[in-house]
């Protein structure tokens, strides 16, 4: 029996969705990939409320984010940091030589719209990083909000890295001004790592054309042509492709997207319940993810101590705290396929295990 | 029934290792994970006769490309161009703003190692990059000989491209004096796209740390520091490890490395010599390709109809010229796991479709 994953990402793929990853093969510059591809975009749009392309990257999601940064930033691009993974970004951009600045949050704290405000009335950036959702530390960054705020600086793009939230929860590109939205399919898509994909507004396409190009692989424009013709830039992750259209048309035809996250806010809420019962929760109340709950752990227990009984006894594995985190919080997943009976199992059986009643 | 594909990659996938794609999925930062590693660095290495370790990119090759050109020239580099995939290597390296320079032969000519000495012996270069197996035209450069060129140049890296011929002909790594030698697993692996592979040096791996970095997801010394604890930089496509085990497995335990390259070249002799009896053969005698053979279209047949005819009638599909070659040639992609009958088969329904005796 394999584990199954309750770690934010990989999570748990279904038989379905891996069958589909064993279908034959086929050629990347046939009509039928035309096909593919055309289906895909029709299904990414709807998924993320958007008219923009989305781009297909054959890559972890941190590739998607240098394309990003590589190819949005002309002037100076604000980091915004509250996690492990917008610090990333900030490196990412750093290690390419990409101008730019940080601003730290402590970790327990979301972006606050004003802040952002506050940064750009300098005129210094023409950019912004934001993680909507951190994965290090369970927090829900205000997206909506502090979009509203970007919008209001006329050549700001807004480079979203939604990697553990995207088809877990409401994401309105267009009406949000979001110009890059990316995510990997490890995590909500309930699907394996190996493809990240991300739409891409005209606004950035045209920032691309002013940039010293630094990447061809990750060059957006380079991409965009052969979006144009429905294909990628280079023989793409095929195997992903597929089980990506099917887990789209279960998620839009069959579940429905609103229901698929309310869901998600159910078994976010079930899990948060528990925690404020058993632990107490790390991010500050108001913003609390959907699909990752980082959970203090004021009983001090062993963490790898729970993961390895959990392991062992129970197949099921959840995470250790990230980083600095590490010891000081764990985190479960309730992202993706999994159901509210699902997450109920594992933590009935977290508390058996540590004997809490 | 799915489209065999006989074209020069993407090509056939059997069953077996399709099925291993399916397998549930595990956790990257896990026991299991670095031990599923671990195989893999055991059977790369002897795949390719080389103490180096070899990084997996979830990415395709034109990822690894971009990582050898922005990793491994600090001077300038030197780009031999006979085909497609060289000529885009070169442009890769232009859009990475990486110093370089291109040395083009007609495309149906190899690569002379005398050519290369002439190059290097100016002084202005610190690397050369090379495709060994031009997918485009069916040419297997002289990689051996060119390699001992480039050994009595003592600061000078070999990048080499082997994305048609890794585990389709021999490969010494060491012995001939590579660098970098890269590939995605759609080729002679067999496999799906979605994962390349490459060796990389300590000489490589010194000249990254000189060089101003331009990339973080291509970064080698990052990549670096996660092999040593036998992990990837970021979630990597854990499907195609999983099938890449299995092959490997397949390739060194079971059929034999030397029994695969046989097989191999005796596909492309029976290829080459029913090019030769029907057509011609488009590169320089001498340097034909023992994994893909690009047929000159001397008889001026349709390609495309020959290709439909092959698809709606028999599920076979072949591959039109590349580029400025569609139409003037055609390709067989002879690799990965068909055998001399498949090649048979495919040969005498050619035939038999135009009429050929």
């Amino acid at each position: 029996m394999h584990d199954k994953l309750f770690t934010p990402g990989p999570t748990e793929v279904r038989a379905e969705l891996l069958n589909e990853l064993a279908s034959p093969q086929i050629h990347h510059r046939t009509e039928e990939f035309r096909k593919l591809y055309d289906e895909l975009q029709i299904y990414l749009k709807k998924l993320l409320f958007t008219e923009n392309p989305v781009f297909l990257f054959t890559s972890s999601s941190t590739g998607a984010m240098e394309a990003a940064v590589t190819n949005g930033v002309k002037k100076r691009c604000l980091c915004l940091v509250n996690g492990a993974f917008s610090q990333r970004w900030y490196q990412i951009a750093q290690q390419n030589g990409v101008p730019c600045d940080r601003v730290d949050v402590e970790w327990n704290k979301a972006i606050k719209p004003e802040l952002v405000d506050e940064k750009l009335s300098s005129g210094k950036y023409d950019a912004v990083t934001m993680v909507f959702n951190e994965t290090s530390t369970g927090m829900m960054n205000p997206l909506k909000e502090v979009g509203e705020v970007i919008k209001q600086y006329d050549d700001v793009l807004f480079l979203v890295d939604s990697v553990s939230a995207m088809a877990g929860t409401e994401i309105r590109v267009d009406e949000w001004g979001i110009d890059m939205c990316l995510a990997g399919l490890q995590k909500a898509f309930a699907l394996p790592a190996g493809l990240a994909v991300a739409s891409v507004s005209d606004r950035l396409l045209a920032r691309a054309e002013e940039v010293e190009k630094r990447s061809y692989y990750f060059n957006l424009l380079n991409m965009y042509k052969y979006h144009q013709r429905s294909q990628t830039l280079s023989t793409p992750a095929i195997p992903h492709l597929f089980a990506l259209r099917r887990q789209l048309k279960d998620i839009i035809d069959i579940e429905g997207i609103e229901n698929r996250f309310k869901r998600h806010r159910e078994m976010a809420h079930y899990v948060q319940e528990w925690a404020l019962e058993y632990f107490d929760i790390y991010p500050e109340k108001g913003y609390w993810s959907q699909t990752v709950t980082c959970i203090l752990n004021t009983r001090d227990i062993s963490i790898p101590d729970l993961n390895k009984e959990l392991v062992n006894k129970y197949h099921m594995r959840i995470a250790n705290g990230y980083g600095d985190l590490k010891g000081k919080a764990f985190r479960i997943g309730h992202m993706g396929d999994w159901t509210l009976a699902d997450i109920r199992g594992l933590l009935v059986t977290i508390n058996d295990i540590l004997s809490l009643k």
